[in-house]
């Protein structure tokens, strides 16, 4: 035949979840499918559903194609199969701080890896995924699932995922319009305050304590950040009004969902407020003339996976 | 008899733990004891046995002397009892980053509060050492015991504090010189590169995760720090070969204690090298000209308690 086919699904992830800056991140109940098929002869096939249908390049230039080149290079295979077929069903919004590149990223990466019968391992797959979208957030979650804790020491990423003790809910508010990543670094500045670098540490380590263990009034005061947040306001009109709105209505707290512009409450499901956390946040946008869909998500504990039929 | 006594004991602690920068702190099993008398009439008699003994005042300028007073005064029983006795056993070395001024402060106002029938709670007891203290990272393990973490909120402390799932022991390599903490401090810069706040948050979100979940892998590189430790290595002769030393006798990662000069090592208890990695610290410092001894220390996991004799 020539030709292997691999159905794979990816999550989405949030990255930062508030004093985390490029440090934490989660993996949400909301997934891009990619089946892969890889043929020796050239030539590529698209076919994509959903999310980006009209917006993302269908050519070699294509990021998830570009990722099945990177894994079948490393694998020694890239002369073998040198054409395929990409059908994506994508329901991670594009450009909204909800991981979409990560999760493309890591689908090619994982579908591939499959298809060249596991030669690397997740470890591995986290390097690969790293290099191509630059740090690890997102990614890292996206392959291991869970609630992550990821540094890069000596140039290698490392990713620690564990499941908080508490079930939680993620209330995602999705705004109509777009942020590029590289705009929302842009307006961060160089150098921070050492007190404003003290609040994060002691923020990030509360909220992961608070997770490990169960701790629900430690929580409740684990979601504020001082590194970034503030600057990238002014990005997302209305930030604070649609975190007080979800606090007020129910959320332990609430965070901009990686570089923005989605703003994502976290929420106990025993609560059974996140319908209402999110008409509050969607609404709290209204009035600052966003136009906004709320998303109720819980965390995803697998990570990439294959899809068996 | 117009007169009261109670016998608490304070442990020693260590804050910072590498990246938890004014954040993280741990109790250990070294402690101090004080022996507290209350009386009516005015009039102060002071018996130090061990650690202090020489230096340090005794009037009504003494630390734990202020701290029962402010207790007193709070309580509203500052007129009730005017003087007493203060006999303490010091086991915690002085100025040496391993906590002596906060277990002074909270064996103050820990026993005033249990002679007073303990009309404050723990949380009551953190503001008030924090006031005192100045900053929460001693004084929240030395009441709480066990990891804690540590933020000030709105003016307010707030100290989680939890069991490592793995049994550490901590091994102190204690110098024979002082420092203080304002000279340690004046070292620091007041603004930090937003590489190096990222660096630390991950690394002590990644130590809290490790702890709580027992993951020796991850434990192995939490324990780096990158905003005070590379400045107040010049104060300490021969830190980072101390470090290097500790881990190459088999320790998970060691510290600054505090702001020094004593280092701290982290080692599993399952791994039975404790002894080992203590002589090799010394042995680095000895190489740097420094004279230190070292302690092997378990986890406190009460805290400030009453003896019962």
């Amino acid at each position: 035949m020539g030709e292997r086919s691999i159905r794979v699904r990816v999550p989405g992830t949030s990255a930062n979840c508030g004093p985390g800056f490029d440090t934490l991140g989660i993996a949400c109940t909301i997934y891009n499918e990619l089946e892969l098929t890889l043929r020796e002869r050239p030539g590529l096939e698209f076919f994509v559903d959903g999310e980006g249908g009209d917006n993302i390049p269908l050519d070699d230039r294509n990021i998830v194609w570009r990722s099945v080149r990177y894994l079948l290079e490393r694998a020694g295979m890239a002369e073998k199969f040198q054409g395929g077929v990409i059908r994506m069903k994508n329901d991670v919004p594009l450009s909204r701080g909800l991981g979409s590149s990560a999760a493309a990223i890591v689908a090619g990466l994982k579908a591939a890896n499959v298809l060249v019968d596991n030669v690397f391992n997740r470890r591995e797959l986290l390097q690969f995924a790293t290099k191509i979208e630059g740090h690890p957030d997102n990614v890292a979650p996206a392959i291991f699932g869970g609630f992550t804790v990821n540094i890069v020491s000596r140039g290698r990423a490392q990713c620690f995922s564990f499941l908080p003790k508490l079930r939680l809910n993620m209330v995602a508010a999705v705004p109509d319009f777009q942020l590029s990543t590289r705009m929302a670094r842009e307006v961060l500045p160089e150098k921070v305050s050492r007190q404003d670098a003290i609040f994060n540490i002691g923020r990030a380590s509360l909220l992961v304590a608070a997770l490990c263990k169960g701790n629900e009034y430690f929580l409740r005061q684990s979601f504020e950040d001082a590194l970034h947040q503030p600057y990238r306001a002014e990005l997302v009109p209305g930030m604070m009004e649609v975190f007080s709105a979800a606090r007020a209505a129910g959320a332990l707290g609430a965070a901009l969902s990686g570089a923005g512009p989605c703003l994502m409450a976290y929420v106990l499901e025993r609560d059974r407020c996140a319908g209402g956390v999110g008409e509050a946040m969607v609404e709290a946008f209204r009035k600052n003339g966003v136009n906004a869909k709320a998303l109720v998500l819980g965390l995803d504990t697998r990570g990439a996976h294959i899809i068996n039929e």
